[in-house]
């Protein structure tokens, strides 16, 4: 059995690397180290100093230029000039709290609400990923009054105390509380003959829910980002969720759909990844690119789920909500909605993928290319014992590095190459990205 | 025993209240009860739609003024043009996340770590003091080894999971875990003949701590608001937070300063409320005028509590420290140190207290005015009775909303006017809100 390695210790830099290093950069990183303690994440072997971005593109403190396939928070693109502005007029004019009535987060709420299903029409405004999922799992126990929670074997759902306890790859020594239960990321190739993806994620949904019943747990929900995106992305067939869902309502628990990472239309042909599998969760939550980078984030629900939850707690959110949040967040839907990035995201994810085809055509270490729009996985295995290519996939994020490529790593062994550029990716971005990649593959392939 | 009464279900309006109001903000509530549930809480019997702000001053949609006595966010003054101005132009340049280096950020974590004690030289960036407060929580947990946390009756220190679990102010339904527990607030005129307030204060934290090491939790931290501010405002005598900190260290706690509320100035004399009680705390909290608005917190402390801390969880905030953040948090400090606004807090603070004592002498009700700086507590009690007078409290603060002053309360039981104004308040501010106070006690005034 391989060792699990935590996903988010990857492409991080090494604090005895500082030696082989300039000493502008080394001085950089020792401030750092003064202030944020010595194990304050950096990503590469040389750490970078950003300057400036713009669109899909970063500079860094030598003028060197980087395209972006990291991000996913500056969604509609670094530093959007209509985002911006819409920040500055309102940070100009008005910020305070939800206690008053402004009519910017009327009609925020209203659109937003309205890219959902009409079941879905409540929300709470939070800051962060992690506030959203840590209401979700209250609202989830406070509903069904049972403990019980279900997630994938890699999940990451945030960090504060309650969401780390159902975050399995943010732990250093893995060790989850006895009312979380862990299932089989939905990959399509482990599948027993006869059984179809859907047949077998709601399967083991069923075992899990069984073992937290039998516990005395009970199943207060099943908690999956729906494009599984630490897990290594998994993204079809379209609709595998729907027996998962299935199941966990019939053991009396609510699926909450986590979108901090797949939503906003990321995955090009849906605005939230659920609807790709037709389903209609009880609880979302959103993140990540909700403000293109300016702290906000939500939860959306039925209206008897809040009323239950605000029945039992009063919940105050002071920055959450607030009018500049309601301004940035309404500015981000209408250039998603200007400047046709789902349309975008189908469109050049597609071209992308048929690029990742090409490469691999060449390269027996690429074993799958997954994603839906342009949150896409490319997995490395070694071709020989047929275990997961890690080194691989270090060596090729580092070398991308040093090509003007900005990119990760996902998965429970960080094989799988994560791509998730800003929407506004372009057809050319594209090629250069594959033309980059491709040469890499080319460099590092066994002679 | 009188009842306990939530201070965050104080001075709202009540859903039933619509038919009294205009059309025009029946139809905004209506959309926001749509949208944000019917319990979602707005201020006055009578909503404010709030339009602008500037400075100390707010404007609503009607076009009237009123004086923020209330929010302790927009600290140095509402959309501060300095703040905005740097909140843009990083916006405009660059925002992603910490995994890269950008000298704007170890710049101000020099600056803003410049402001502690020696001791305490490390920090870890967040969005919200409640994510600042979960932290904590887990630190002292870590570091320890124990469980058991102790804070004040009607503590408040956020919203997440684990921190509603020490903040008995927000449950709607009183009951805290067994590894909590509380201990009366340190108001001077409870003690008993020849016991100071140190000693009673310190006394109360013992008794907590022999109880959870006999439960077998033991004490992990002792958190308080260093301000008390939910408690109802306790500042002095400097010093008596002294002798509590020493118990909690003799038990093998931690002592958390929870510096949301009181921090940046705000008590005129220092940086910090802790330093005000010549203390070092080995944890410490921030949030809201962090940012004058921007959603931003910080965790400080011991270089020797975040390697703990990180040794066993890989903490990553997707927002947290990010170039816009800490442009802004830039901005925050350079304002306060620029307009001198602790002198201006202290200066004012000052002048506020003495035109409240001289109110107090043709008002019976106000037993006692404590504060310092600009955080300031004018306690209401029944001449005859001698109990809270809550409803003398609830009808000020409205009144006060309606000749143009914006105010909230504290307390257990809500009979504390609560007063907080941005820290750019002025003599002539603090002489118009004296003034409203004096007429609309005058009217009140039992005949």
């Amino acid at each position: 059995m391989t060792t699990k390695t935590p996903i988010l210790g990857l492409n991080r830099f090494e604090f005895n690397d500082t030696q082989s290093i300039d000493t502008q950069l080394a001085s950089h990183i020792r401030r750092r180290h003064r202030t944020q303690g010595e194990n304050s994440v950096l990503f590469y072997k040389q750490p970078i100093e950003m300057v400036s971005a713009r669109g899909t593109w970063m500079t860094d403190s030598y003028g060197n230029r980087y395209l972006d396939m990291y991000n996913n928070v500056p969604s509609v693109g670094h530093s959007h000039p209509r985002v911006v502005e819409a920040m500055t007029q309102q940070a100009l004019l008005l910020n305070t709290n939800t206690r008053y009535l402004f009519s910017v987060l009327e009609n925020y709420s209203e659109a937003l609400l309205e890219t959902f299903p009409d079941d879905l029409s409540n929300i709470i405004f939070t800051c962060t990923g992690s506030e959203s999922n840590d209401i979700a799992l209250r609202m989830a126990r406070m509903v069904t009054g049972k403990q019980g929670i279900i997630v994938t074997e890699n999940a990451y759902h945030g960090n504060t105390s309650a969401v780390m306890e159902v975050s399995p790859s943010g732990h250093k020594r893995q060790q989850l509380p006895p009312y979380v239960k862990t299932i089989a990321a939905p990959d399509p190739r482990t599948l027993p003959m006869g059984i179809s993806l859907a047949e077998k994620f709601a399967e083991d949904v069923r075992q899990a829910a069984l073992s937290l019943e039998s516990a005395g747990y009970g199943s207060a929900a099943l908690l999956v980002d729906t494009i599984f995106s630490s897990d290594g992305v998994f993204a079809d067939p379209v609709g595998f969720l729907a027996g998962a869902v299935e199941v966990i309502h019939q053991f009396g628990g609510v699926f909450i759909a986590d979108e901090v990472q797949p939503g906003f239309g990321r995955t090009g042909s849906h605005y939230w990844c659920f609807q790709r599998h037709g389903i209609v969760p009880d609880i979302v939550t959103l993140g990540k690119p909700m403000g293109n980078g300016y702290p906000m984030s939500a939860v959306i629900t039925r209206p008897d789920i809040l009323a239950t939850f605000n029945d039992e707690t009063e919940y105050f959110n002071t920055f959450g909500g607030n009018p500049v949040a309601a301004a940035v967040g309404m500015s981000v839907l209408n250039v998603i909605k200007d400047e046709g990035l789902l349309e975008n995201a189908s469109r050049n994810g597609l071209y992308l993928r048929e690029g990742l085809s090409c490469i691999a055509r060449d390269c027996t270490s690429i074993s799958a290319i997954r994603g839906a729009g342009l949150f896409n996985g490319v997995e490395f295995t070694c071709p020989e014992a047929g275990g997961p290519d890690t080194p691989l996939v270090q060596t090729t994020i580092n070398r991308l590095r040093d090509e003007g490529v900005l990119i990760g790593a996902a998965g429970t062994f960080g094989n799988i190459l994560k791509i998730r550029s800003p929407l506004c990716f372009s057809q050319e971005d594209a090629d250069f990205f594959l033309d980059k990649l491709g040469r890499v593959l080319k460099g590092l392939r066994p002679t």
